[in-house]
């Protein structure tokens, strides 16, 4: 699935749990889905200013649409392009809902879901704090390959993911960035499994050179 | 329009302009369209703790549905309850979209309209200035009256709001609040006028007594 030269590049996300790391401007985040049916959720800040974020609205606000798909431009709460979408092999993800937590499973899941239940939300706390951002400062996130429908009363509902074993998306930093990205532990949104996420980060210099061959 | 005992209480907010103040606890906030298609950007910030901020993730998460209306909960990132909706005479409120801001009408409006336009974003800022709130911390704001539609595909178009002269939204303050409301700066939507937005604070004891009967 993955370029051969990339084997050895790829890092796996554990299922139900998360990983923190910077990007520069100009590198390409490829994440996959490695077994198919699998969300995972994204988080970004600036990397020379941790107040700027990720910013569902301003996205939705710019490209006029809640499904972002290759051509998109993802916007920071400052307005800036913090990733374009370069390729999209599914065409289904989720910025409407935020990561999942413990208040998640006890509003939403069965009683006796929540307790001691791993949460996006929890992972992600962990993947930014040696980055010194704190739970708080964390919004609704890019929920990669998860497929959430809303119909014209404006419900929303759930459904599985449509992506593949194998499946990508590919997103070109446009401002250093300081990532976190998880392999989500809500079993209703990974219709009822949990898997592992794989990423690939391919360097500014040898992304550019892709794109003119 | 609004109750007799009511009338002296009326703030107005001017066109294009803003208002910030504190809500305790059960007091109720009525928002009235006193002239009809015109929108107002609500947020929110817990008094007692500023990063505690009103989440549209959360509450779309929480109620299943992008419109919010009467019996809602529209909770905090804490998943903490901050406002109830009372009472709704319009039915269709938007929580998808940022406020306007100077890159609002950069990216989306014809060229020249940036320059000297007054927006929701920098009427919020100052009005949460006095309070220490940063311009960084304000997020996607529930956008009152405003008429987004979204299509099977996920386009999100803007029309004109459904809103009619004296027509209001109430909301229950489930904490102490900071909040922040707006006469909506944006032409496109607001059916290309600017006009005043009405809001009226019903104390929490005579809102309960009002309840009871």
């Amino acid at each position: 699935m993955t370029h051969p030269d990339q084997t050895e590049r790829v890092h796996r996300i554990p299922p139900q749990s998360g990983s923190g790391f910077s990007l520069q401007k100009g590198d390409v985040l490829v994440v996959i889905d490695p077994q198919g049916e699998q969300v995972s959720d994204l988080m970004a800040f600036a990397a020379d200013n941790k107040e700027e974020w990720l910013s569902s609205g301003r996205t939705f606000d710019y490209n006029e649409t809640i499904y972002l798909t290759t051509g998109h431009v993802l916007y920071s709460n400052r307005s800036r392009p913090m990733f374009t979408l370069l390729r999209d092999d599914v065409g289904r993800h989720d910025f409407l809902l935020t990561p999942c937590s413990t208040e998640t499973f006890e509003i939403l899941y069965p009683p006796g879901t929540a307790e001691g239940h791993p949460s996006c939300f929890s992972n992600l706390v962990q993947a930014f704090e040696p980055f010194g951002i704190q739970p708080d400062q964390i919004p609704t996130t890019l929920n990669i390959f998860m497929n959430v429908l809303v119909d014209q009363q404006g419900r929303v509902n759930i459904g599985p993911p449509i992506s593949q074993a194998g499946q990508r998306l590919e997103l070109r930093a446009e401002m250093d960035l300081i990532v976190g990205l998880t392999a989500c532990s809500a079993e209703g949104s990974n219709n009822g499994t949990f898997k592992p996420i794989d990423y690939v980060v391919i360097p500014a210099a040898e992304a550019a050179h892709r794109s003119e061959n």
